[in-house]
């Protein structure tokens, strides 16, 4: 190969062009694509994972469709937002509340649009910027699209990121919604003290698995419920936890329950709602605190299960808080700053699930409402 | 009559014993009792209501029974209780979990013991003791019970009275615990700001009149919802509600409350519990608030009714938390003054039913769990 840009293209050579040669189909059409993007401005191919149509009930792999577009390389005239090379994007259970057709009423964020690519949370790398605070090579967290390059047209939900000596897929994980959403969860939710009895349940997931680790940081008792046996030996022995059971194998969450907390729970942190929900209910202790960060086991039901046991508030005394991670981003540096310490120090593990290609995304983020994925889903879309 | 106590007994001659000369036999044995309970430490005939056993759904009046033992009016030696003369006895929805045979987990307050005297909040008068802190003529309001006399052995749960310059049965009501109930369940569970929206079901109880009174006192937007148009009219026209609606001719809470509350529900004062709660979840506002006082639309089911829409704790990002006023008995003095002060001014306004004569308990108690009472429930054992 000549080390030049042929006669007329308007390419450039960049160094990782060796992937063209020997590499799958896959990988060469990214690194084809690298090579393209180089040239700002250009109208290149972009790939997307669309939504097809609505969704009731848990998405299926035909809900989606890769879609062929192209994309100009810059930002219009006047805009005051940035077009990016999506590298990582986040596999995140809440994502199949907005393929769901807007109802106005229960929705968290507005539903997708049916033929437009799918939103979520990623990584990123700048190509353009309308924004003075964003500039070319910046690389990003936040809300972008699924395909190969976005144009963000609000930079209100993007984050810079500063620290890039960890893999930055730890942006769509650990260092970005879901790290928040365990910390602000677990410390401004639960009003956590050291020796208390605290569960979790999808205890292994991106959120999950912080969780426990936190809760173990100030010295307490931590239990996680998992959907295999390979996930409850994680958190018994990656994860620290001080027991885990696959809730599959219970047929009496109750009796699960009393057996792992004999004294009572302190602290739930929900991720799975409906009969869990109900058997913690009648397990907690006085003044105990229910921190509700999802019910996954409820998303594809047109109803929910009902809850039964809620006497149990009065009784108990119990505080159960719905949040959301949106309303606590201002907190992000000062748990950036509480995280990252811990990483360094080794004091927090952390495990991801990568799947390789944007085409892999319908297959990886399904995953999640079936409990395929071990640790945070991430699909990989390109190198930086 | 001659005024004079006959020779050999051991009784007193009180003004009021005109009572005996013709008036029903129930008020002649009460004047009788008076007359006697004059002596200190004569035995005397003790009218009680006892618990004939566990119950379960919602008592009957054959779950009760009259009992008549005596009792010698007198504090034991080197006891620190007190001997009290029962005036009024409180009819509250809790007692109900009272009356279960205990499960060990749910219940907020030991059961009653069958065979002997149920117990309650009343107002009685002190006629020995064994408390420095009590004295013979003390008014006192507390758990006593039901029955003519009572010894308390433990006097940490009696509030002396002080302002006597009210009807003394609202000690069981507005300014017993009730009224606490109602302060801190809306001033320090729900965090009211003036012009929110207030919704409170069994809105013309104890509990719910005063709740929708100080929510208007600080500029909320208050409805009520109760069990009979009587109630209704009360809600609106005495107690000062915006709105109110009878729920039974409702066939759908949902539109019902959108119909209330277009905006949607700021703070929700649970009474009730079920369907009315699940429908208040499709209907709250961001950062709601859901106090929850009590559920007695579901005391008398084995299985309480499923709640399917939890899931808008989280979208909603709403608080609920259960809590009894027993938590919060510290702040009574504080209570006290700012109820006082609104009472004197005329604008806090007050409703009490009021059952003649301890034989009337059974039938009283039982009436809240139909809704057949209108305003606080009290049963008029005997006049100071």
């Amino acid at each position: 190969m000549r080390l030049k840009v042929p006669e007329g293209s308007k390419g450039v050579l960049v160094k990782n062009l060796y992937l063209v040669i020997g590499v799958p189909k896959k990988n060469q059409e990214r690194a084809s694509i690298l090579k393209r993007t180089m040239a700002k401005g250009e109208e290149v191919r972009n790939k997307q994972i669309i939504l097809r149509d609505y969704v009731s009930g848990f998405p299926k792999e035909s809900d989606m469709a890769l879609k062929t577009s192209t994309m100009r390389l810059k930002v219009p005239e006047g805009s005051k937002g940035v077009l990016v090379k999506n590298l990582y994007l986040s596999c995140d259970p809440y994502m199949q509340s907005r393929m769901r057709k807007p109802d106005g009423a229960s929705s968290l964020i507005d539903s997708f649009t049916p033929g437009s690519a799918i939103i979520g949370y990623g990584v990123a790398k700048v190509l353009d910027s309308g924004h003075p605070d964003f500039k070319e090579g910046d690389l990003i967290w936040g809300m972008t699209g699924w395909e190969e390059y976005s144009l963000i047209p609000a930079t209100e939900t993007l984050f810079k990121i500063h620290y890039t000596d960890v893999p930055l897929s730890y942006y769509t994980g650990i260092l970005g919604m879901p790290g928040v959403t365990a910390y602000v969860g677990f410390y401004e939710i639960c009003s956590p003290k050291k020796g208390e009895y605290v569960f979790i349940s999808a205890a292994s997931g991106a959120v999950g698995q912080l969780v426990g680790q936190f809760a173990k940081l100030i010295g307490c008792y931590v239990v996680g419920s998992a959907g295999t046996n390979e996930k409850v030996d994680l958190l018994k022995n990656k994860f620290g936890f001080d027991e885990a059971f696959y809730y599959k194998e219970e047929n009496n969450f109750d009796a699960a329950l009393k057996r792992y907390f004999p004294e009572g729970i302190d602290i739930y942190f929900e991720n799975v709602g409906g009969k869990m929900l109900d058997a913690v209910l009648l397990n907690m202790r006085l003044h105990g605190r229910i921190a509700v960060c999802g019910m996954i086991s409820q998303y594809n039901l047109d109803q929910m299960e009902g809850v039964h046991n809620l006497i149990s508030l009065i009784s108990k005394r119990i505080r159960m808080k719905g949040f959301t991670v949106f309303d606590y981003y201002h907190l992000y540096p000062k748990f950036l700053d509480f995280v990252w310490q811990y990483i360094k120090e080794g004091k927090i593990v952390y495990m991801e699930d990568k799947a390789e290609g944007l085409e892999s995304g319908p297959t990886a983020l399904i995953g999640l409402y079936t409990g395929s994925n071990v640790g945070k889903q991430v699909v990989v879309v390109a190198d930086v």
